[in-house]
């Protein structure tokens, strides 16, 4: 880094957003500079900060995720995008299409399927494996038809619930999530509008309702698929844009990351 | 500006954060630059879009002021603060320490009062006058002592109350406002907690409650002043930090704004 200016770049996945260091700064607090940078009317503003650090395990380098208040998140299947995003754009990476990185959930395998727009991109992410744990039909109530536990690297309840527009997901999630001791991320789901898609709203754990989310369109795609409502490949509407989930013996997330902006702040 | 690249900086002043440009763009369209801008998530972030243009009226400069939302504001006393220090630090302005500023609500005078921490400055606005127009006892309801109608350039109604840190603001602000048919900003304040202070709390026009307001602050000396509760000078504790008005014939509002980041965006 150059002596006093911390440079990073802004982009976000389907809304969203990240602030990306590269650039290696010794004694860091990643923590301190989280809530410092994310803070969106003192700092820069952005759901996380992902800080690079060399690769291990094989992996051609290793992604520290903080969230906002400055705690360690595993990973984020739209913060990886944009962490691949910010490396291929300042050439980086060992492929112009292909970033392997480790993460706190294990190495994470990220290809890149288009970019023929500036500053915006595809990419495949492999999420690892997906699994509908149990039915949970306690909570087939009001006008949910069917639902069901999934683990996808972490804790999901999945609802199948053709009212989901009307459902006051702020109320509802926190009202679920109180009731399990280490938090739980809840969907809310329907096949369609076209064949082969889902429709979906999402409480993410600790955060509230958001715009899109990674993991859960991944936990979505399974129980709809238990359910035989949709088949391995479904398209899945998140309130703030679509992603492709494939399902095998692993879940592939195919969704966008766009470039904002790049940003120097002073430093320390 | 550079071909293809737009150059901006952020600043706040109590937490009220705003995108300075610089630079000439010709045939911008400033309203969708500030809503591109401006989105929390999609772009960099702020409550505000300040452009600046050549002078007019013998001004050294003219501030053109966009909400988020794109929609053209008069003025703010924390944002042309930010305004200056970004003409300062580029060094742009005719005076290291003074900025005549046009703005749609008049000429205004900008004077640097302290700058001993890098990228943090106070500085003094000359807001114009500000007069309590009549006290509006039909707002003294609860544990509301007394209430007037203040014009800080915008509308305003102070409310003087020992139990504002009780107040449901967003609820009360919107009732409130709701009755008037241009909007109105309402604070209510009580003074201390030592001598010559206030202590506030804003529902701003249209926005909601905020950490800071301005106007705000002065209408609430003015207003204050009449009841005989403070004199000409007063320290104002908004939840964002803390403002001093002095009170003649214009109200003189000085506060901080520290810069937070430069930012360079691909264009268009």
């Amino acid at each position: 880094m150059t002596a006093g200016v911390l440079r990073l770049t802004k982009h976000h996945g389907l809304g969203n957003d990240f602030l990306v260091l590269l650039e290696p700064v010794p004694g860091l607090d990643t923590a301190a500079l989280a809530r410092r940078l994310c803070d969106r009317h003192r700092g820069i503003g952005a759901d996380g900060l992902l800080v690079a650090h060399p690769g291990t395990e094989g992996a051609d380098v290793t992604m520290e995720l903080r969230n906002a208040d400055g705690s360690r998140a595993e990973m984020s299947g739209n913060g990886i995008r944009c962490f691949a995003q910010a490396l291929w754009d300042a050439g980086l990476s060992r492929s112009p299409d292909e970033l392997i990185v480790a993460t706190d959930a294990g190495v994470r395998n990220v290809r890149l399927v288009d970019a023929h727009r500036a500053g915006y991109l595809r990419a495949a992410v492999d999420m690892g494996p997906v699994s509908v744990v149990h039915d949970a039909p306690q909570y087939t109530l009001g006008s949910v038809e069917a639902a069901a536990f999934v683990d996808a690297g972490n804790p999901h309840l999945v609802l199948l619930d053709p009212k989901l527009a009307d459902v006051d997901v702020a109320a509802d999630g926190a009202k679920i999530e109180a009731t399990f001791a280490g938090g739980i991320n809840v969907e809310w789901i329907w096949p369609g509008p076209g064949p082969g898609e889902l429709t979906l709203r999402v409480w993410e754990r600790g955060v509230g309702e958001t715009e899109a989310c990674g993991t859960g369109s991944c936990a979505a795609a399974a129980a709809a698929m238990s359910w035989a409502r949709t088949g391995p490949r479904v398209v899945v509407h998140n309130p703030g844009g679509d992603v492709t989930v494939d399902l095998g013996e692993t879940a592939v997330l195919t969704g966008p990351a766009a470039r904002i902006a790049s940003v120097e702040m002073p430093w320390p």
